[in-house]
């Protein structure tokens, strides 16, 4: 696959990022941007992951989510091993651009998680006031 | 505001990272995690922010939501001067917890985004295949 090492521009002022239409990712330190993956089939947050130049690029280009892998440091095209291909319908960016939000038709089983459910929010968090704890419900499907 | 620094336990092996029921956020090398917040009237995505440790110890006492503002480096109770008090509903975490996910109430007008508008994902990414760029559409309110 051929992908250009697209120029994505430095952000520039406040103003023009928050209001204009130039798309300046605003990279962290480690070069990376957050991005959502929400269902486009009910708009439900599949997963929160991260992505490099390279991969937000490839994302572009292709129309298929790519992120970068923190934990295998690594590109990863989401689905190229389980089947779970994001196309992805719209991108949007927020107010500093510093996060994406995309929205997604999920392919193979539909799902999204490696521990195998459709989405990886799969806990909630409740607070024990008594204990001044937080624990997590039972893991579901 | 009498606030307990709460002791989040440190994470553990993967399978009671991921299966589990302790709440082991992992926190990355800033101290923060990722939070996506959504509305609770259509699931909506709002906003991603991050919390440390002491943000997310007052999210969970107060049942309100506290952020930590990376750019004024300090605590932020979001609403507190806008009126736009985020009441969670419901907060979950992810596989590997690292970015949580909270459902909201918005007090005030309703809106989320220092811009004035109710979310801040308000711009989309279109792709110019021709000339391999990437621009958001106009802002609108």
């Amino acid at each position: 696959m051929s992908t250009r090492a697209a120029a994505f521009d430095a952000p520039g002022a406040r103003a023009e990022v928050e209001e204009g239409t130039a798309f300046t990712p605003r990279f962290d330190r480690d070069g990376l941007v957050a991005c959502i993956a929400v269902d486009a089939r009910d708009g439900r947050v599949l997963m929160l992951a991260h992505m490099n130049a390279e991969s937000l690029a490839r994302t572009l280009e292709t129309g298929e989510a790519w992120y970068w892998s923190r934990s295998r440091g690594e590109l990863w095209h989401k689905g190229a091993t389980s089947g779970q291909i994001q196309r992805v319908v719209e991108m949007r960016t927020d107010c500093d651009q510093d996060a994406l939000l995309i929205t997604v038709e999920v392919g193979g089983d539909g799902g999204c998680c490696h521990t195998g459910r459709r989405a990886c929010f799969y806990r909630t968090v409740s607070w024990d006031a008594a204990a001044g704890r937080a624990a997590l419900a039972p893991a579901g499907a």
